[in-house]
């Protein structure tokens, strides 16, 4: 099918978004409510989506056979579903001879890529944690998909999943009307999007049962994807299995400033397993529940968004799917991260940076650029605390799929557990010039205190040195219009009295400044990416569809050479013997 | 102290010894009653370590202060407790910059020691593990430690821990006679061999009570290392996360051996976490809930233990500590591998060829030769399915500790794995000349088994096909004696009649047979190891005792050189940077 035959039949859905898109644009300007924008948004992405799906239908084939690749990866044992000998688990894999190599080879390229490279400091967390760490990230609170319950049997199931199986089935039964069938679709597009309340509503409307029993489903419920257990005996400590490597990173902010002596900006990175309890793992390596992340923490004066290196990747050739272009209904181009910057595309030279680096490393290990973009996140589907965000997607036989995440997420983090844990992750900043600044402080009188609180003094203490001048002023007041105030200090309320402690005003001249440094995190999902690596490059014999192989490049290869003797003579075996042994001890690493 | 001295002063220690190791022979040569052996053997043990401990005391001093060392390494960041921002959790630690460097030199050089240069097969397996894994393994039925509840708190302490805690305070205590100091010493030393009602005994005898609020406490009851959690959603699958990497080859052992072509013996490897819950973690990276394995299951046929490369390993020389040393109250022994095997002390070359094999590696990446033993389990010591098994001690501050497990596990757990599903975990190994065997067969008669059984007639037939020649024969006996045979699957009874099998009799000539695999495991405990280099490498510089470092072996040293301007002059530093890209850029996995 010819380019302009493509572009006339994508033209009316490409106008279709842009009509969305624009009237998204205009109802924003007009400070209309956010639940009408909200509910064109929904609109929006719904068009975004049919024409996606019909520019991927009408992409040439490229003769891919996923059945055929699937069955190479479990012969030539890439990976496999674990514990099959009892039945196996859904979204566990396993990882055999020739998978490893070629996990640990890209592993290694990417330490040296970015770590080794760019002088990160590389780190090795915990994968327990516990579970006031995950409150301050905000995992325990949203970290969850909605599922529905079987009444009688307790059977689960995801519940967009189970809608849009049921629309299907509806769709395909006999004398379903076009408008039906329309209707269906309609409300399939908008799956994503849906709260709650609307997936409530549709399970109604639709009287969606249990498609094993037909039972009657429990409404719509939050079901958190973090796999928790109990740290200790007894009942324990709450913890739960990372969903991400980043919070390490995080927790960790104090001692790695301090081991790069104070200065920003610079890097964490960090190399190691995740967990989400999936409620219906799918689609092989892509949505697994446990997994292999690669992520990076470029911590920065959030004043200075520049990258010292930034001019190396500015001449840089890529496709990128800014946001504009999304709400248009157009397609992605192709530009340098110069020409992206220069135009206000991407937000800063240090994310352009890294988006430069990724796509350099991507395609270094095997990923053709010819299938990887850089999509923006528009701004309704960007986490609330990110100012800028590029998925770097994969064209793979399921679509498009997040293979790196490549956000700017300012200073959210810190200032997440800066507020649960008392801690001040903060970064010292030279000031220009010195300043002179007023001081106010309070100042515990501790034998007054201790006289007064006993054992409780040293908590209460301990809380009045995290205060701020505002929270001091307060203390002040309180004294002026009432006498005492109060004090709340392990769930207990006591009543400070002017003689416990002392309020200090000066001024003092400082030489820096306190500030909370942003963070530029991108993060590799390595399945996800390595998946996508073996489609690329997975081939058919020409001549011989029985022959299949992959096409990879020699860094990530897990076979490097092999040596084969051509005959069964066994005075060959000491000769090939040696030069197997030589090889191994030598060339291990190399390429 | 010379020498002679220290031999005085244990002699008397050593005669113990060998009295009781004497003793426990006879008893067993006499056949008594176990129960009486084990009491021996307690008091073995108790005098073991009674020696061990005074050699260890009688040692020369090398001036080691483990505070000044574990200033050194958190100050230059190799690890720390994790989330100290939030109070910490004991027994989980984060490697930073420079221990993470280490250990990931350290795992890449196992790699190659080991999976390169043994043309081992590597996998990478799931952490999480469905239960039935761990019932087959025997580990949720055994993987436990005794702990002791505050019956009005719930607070929970290790039982063995607390006891010696208390029995130290008694003995501190003013008034306390040296007889009831020698039984309380007595009581310590023989902890390890508690059992369940000996431990509670024990509490009674000595009135234990909570060191904390000195309420009263529960009897001692198992508390499973395994952390629990719940794989999928609803109530979810019963799962743990692995707390060694072994059972992900042993499940996979189909799949390996296909990879290797049906052909024994071959290898697999695995690096990967693992996870304990223990009830009180200590002593830094020595007992900790979450560490990194490497570990290395080598498939053999059991009836030939030899290696081919045995003669690499054969002439070198090492520290073993074997059985009958340990019962004669003797020292350990420099002897070369060739030796121990002649000898019959190591029972098997492939066994000889994995500790040399494990000396050779764990020398070069740092352990002081003079400070690593490899010490064999008394029989009682060992797992009851191991045939020999050997550990890897390395001294450090903490004493002999155990930091690889060189084990002979015989068929054990490939067995256990085919109990539990199953599936049949067997090698073909070819015969010398072909065989004619008799063979019996029950062969179900499908239509009349599934007019009778209905939808159970699989569940029955399949349970049919894993009957032994044995069991078949019990068919036909029954059939014989009662005209049925009763056979249970899926928890329910069936009773067969001999219209619904036909028990075949032939003849066939067979050209293989087939035969479960011995295994022989090298098990590394990667912290602990990195620990002991760590303490064999400390020095503190020569007349200044604040200037402490690691003088690591290249191999595994976190830094392998540094650019240093010696001038703050600007014109230098392209100059330097581009010294240290082009290092970074070429170096990076050289040494």
């Amino acid at each position: 099918m010819s380019g302009v035959n493509v572009e006339e039949i994508l033209a009316p859905l490409r106008q279709l978004v842009k009509e969305q898109g624009d009237l998204v644009r205009k109802m924003k300007e007009d400070n209309l409510p956010e639940v009408d924008v909200k509910k064109a948004i929904v609109e929006l992405k719904a068009r975004k989506k049919a024409l996606e799906d019909k520019e991927l239908a009408l992409m040439p084939k490229d003769n891919f056979d996923r059945a055929k690749m699937e069955d190479t990866l479990k012969r030539r044992f890439f990976y496999d579903q674990s514990f099959s000998i009892y039945g196996g688990v859904s979204g566990l894999y396993d990882f055999g001879p020739t998978g490893c190599a070629m996990k640990s080879n890209f592993i290694n390229e990417w330490r040296k890529h970015f770590v080794i490279e760019e002088g990160m400091l590389e780190v090795d967390c915990s994968i327990l944690t516990p579970e006031v760490v995950f409150k301050a990230s905000g995992h325990v609170e949203r970290f969850s998909d909605y599922m529905v319950k079987d009444q009688k049997t307790g059977e689960c199931f995801r519940a967009d999943h189970l809608l849009k199986a049921h629309l299907e089935k509806v769709m395909s039964e006999k004398g379903c009307t076009d408008d039906k069938k329309n209707e269906c679709l309609g409300v399939i597009s908008q799956l994503d999007n849906f709260d709650k309340d609307a997936l409530t509503e549709m399970f109604k409307t639709y009287n969606v049962v249990s498609p094993t029993t037909n039972n009657p489903l429990s409404d719509p419920m939050e079901f958190n994807l973090m796999f928790g257990t109990n740290i200790g005996p007894g009942s324990g400590l709450q913890g739960y299995l990372r969903p991400e490597t980043a919070q390490g990173i995080f927790v960790n902010f104090k001692r790695l400033l301090e081991f790069n002596q104070g200065r920003l900006p610079f890097a964490a990175a960090q190399v190691g397993q995740a967990f989400r309890n999936e409620i219906s793992p799918r689609s092989g390596l892509i949505r697994v529940r446990e997994f292999t992340m690669c992520e990076i923490e470029h911590f920065i004066d959030p004043s200075n968004k520049d990258h010292p290196n930034f001019e190396s990747v500015a001449g840089l050739s890529l496709t990128l799917f800014p946001v504009d272009e999304q709400m248009s209904g157009k397609s992605s181009v192709t530009t340098t991260i110069g020409e992206a910057i220069d135009k206000g595309i991407i937000k800063s030279k240090v994310l352009g940076y890294f988006i430069g680096r990724t796509y350099l490393f991507l395609t270094k290990v095997g990923v053709d650029p010819a299938k990887l973009r850089f999509r923006q996140h528009m701004q309704n589907e960007m986490a609330h605390y990110a100012c800028d965000c590029w998925d770097a997607e994969c064209r793979v036989s399921y679509g498009w799929v997040e293979c790196v995440g490549c956000a700017d997420r300012s200073c959210y983090d810190l200032c997440c557990h800066m507020k649960f844990s008392k801690v001040p992750l903060v970064a010292e900043k030279n000031l220009p010039e010195p300043i002179i600044k007023d001081v106010v402080e309070v100042v515990p009188q501790k034998s007054v205190m201790g006289k007064a609180f006993k054992k409780d003094a040293k908590s209460i203490m301990s809380l009045l040195a995290t205060y701020t001048e505002e929270d001091t002023l307060k203390i002040e007041n309180a004294f002026k219009d009432n006498g005492e105030y109060s004090v709340e200090a392990d769930g207990k309320t006591f009543v400070l009295k002017p003689d416990m402690v002392q309020i200090k005003k000066y001024q003092k001249k400082v030489h820096v400044e306190e500030i909370t440094p942003g963070v530029i995190e991108p993060s590799f999902g390595v399945g996800r990416i390595m998946y996508a690596i073996l489609e690329h490059n997975f081939k058919v014999r020409e001549g011989d569809a029985q022959r299949t192989y992959f096409s990879l490049p020699p860094v990530i290869a897990p076979f490097k050479c092999s040596v084969l003797p051509l005959s069964n003579n066994p005075e060959f075996l000491p000769l090939v013997k040696s030069l197997w042994l030589g090889w191994r001890r030598t060339c291990m690493f190399a390429c």
